[in-house]
């Protein structure tokens, strides 16, 4: 007696040439429509690289073994596979596509690792800055709608690194809870104000395997130096963004992409006692 | 004194509709022409993949958490992102485009994580199970180049699960050392020849990440009954395949797409003493 042998054909087997179907064919039974079409278009994706590089065996162990090691040097504090997508250009993407906006709005950019829940509500004038350490400046501007109206109530969560480019999270042991952080809450005018330092140009952590992986395709690991912007206000879409100093070296090759023109802003010298910049920037928010 | 703003253009920074060219216009320093060419191909397709499913924020988090996920679980003797290349048909696809064979060869399928080298050579017709479990079953045929010649000297690798649908390793306090495991050399005829058990069909490992993509998917994670042949001749490409048992119910829906239908062998119920079965199939070789 012969158990079985033939028959077996259409999709049920693999074949190089139908690779793709034979796969996704497999997803008739998921559990949402949403999550059978992100798949589906993975694998396709996936499978047309490994066909039109022709991937060898060596490079896919190699893959595997990147994969791993990105997973494993992942702790509470460290996010590798953010990194990973970072310097792809693959976070801008999704950013992008996410907060498409018309024209006079302010462009958003990557939330980035480093933002706290919390932070104190400052008045407006106020300094954030509490380690007396890099130049002052003072950051300026209004919170807008797209006709140029004074938005009321917007509440703008600031954050940047401090004079040595690091945040206050990365060293809670050396720098004041707070440092370089608050939350300020515009008036009738949408007018905001408030001195913090001069941000300045950081690298990623590049100790990793994607520090190895930008070396091995000749990049260097450093983000232009940039202050953060959460804008939220009611009626109105949530802005995440940075303001970027002008003039940084950096600025044309942001390791993680984060750069659009018109997020890059004026920065003045000033002589206003100890304060040495001034930025002004305006916020432009879209309706929901 | 303004510092900079404007000038910035072309791929210096990011826009969503020229995102792959602005990544990929880093690469021009890679230490390696192949990484630059495989790592533009992979972001061009990782950046195709978002913008045809508009993937959103939230699925974004989810996949960096599953990846995260799945390295984290990663050990010595567990290897999860092997199990998602397999699941996706990835591996099978790498397999497929590295060991393309003339019509008459017989057809490569993917190794798997279970081989151990060393396992001990064993004159023909010896039997390979150590623990007195499971259908015996003699397996015959030869080792032929793709005239039908006999090849001498073949060393033929052999592995399988035991009728407990475990491989040796993954039971070492439980079954004996190089159980259904052996090495077989052929003389001039070119046959092989020995006992084994029938093997019977087990799931991957569907505890971690994988094993719950599966079954959101509505996939389940066993493969058909198998056994491993890693054939090596002199003069000859290597041959890495399974041969699979007929009429096993899984057949049709290996989790990691490993079935070619040139690969489901024949199992002839027979009354040979203690031996219930016997499976023929001859390997055919590619020169090198």
């Amino acid at each position: 007696m012969t158990i079985s042998t033939d028959g077996h054909q259409g999709l049920s087997h693999f074949s190089e040439a139908d690779s793709v179907n034979v796969v996704n064919a497999r997803m008739d039974a998921a559990a949402h429509p949403r999550l059978r079409q992100v798949m589906g278009v993975l694998v396709s994706h996936l499978h047309a690289f490994a066909k039109e590089v022709q991937l060898t065996q060596e490079e896919w162990d190699h893959a595997i073994q990147f994969l791993t090691a990105t997973g494993q040097i992942c702790t509470a504090e460290r996010q590798e596979f953010i990194l990973l997508s970072d310097t792809l250009g693959f976070s801008m993407l999704v950013d992008a596509i996410n907060n498409r906006r018309p024209a006079g709005a302010t462009e958003n950019t990557v939330f980035g690792p480093f933002h706290v829940d919390g932070a104190p509500v400052r008045e407006m004038g106020a300094c954030i800055s509490l380690d007396g350490k890099g130049d002052l400046c003072r950051y300026e501007g209004h919170v807008l709608d797209l006709d140029g109206n004074p938005i009321e109530g917007a509440v703008i969560d600031v954050w940047s690194d401090n004079a040595d480019g690091f945040y206050d999270v990365q060293q809670p042991d050396i720098q004041p809870k707070w440092n370089n952080r608050g939350v300020f809450i515009t008036g009738p005018d949408g007018k905001y104000d408030f001195v913090g330092i001069k941000p300045v140009s950081y690298p990623i952590p590049d100790d990793g395997p994607v520090g190895q992986m930008l070396g091995k395709l000749g990049r260097h690991p450093n983000r232009p130096a940039h202050i953060h912007f959460l804008v939220k206000a009611q009626g109105f879409e949530t802005l995440v963004t940075h303001t970027f100093v002008g003039g940084d070296p950096y600025l044309d090759s942001d390791t993680v992409f984060g750069v659009k023109k018109s997020l890059i802003a004026p920065w003045n010298r000033v002589n206003d006692g100890p304060i040495l910049w001034h930025s002004p920037f305006d916020f432009v928010l879209v309706p929901r």
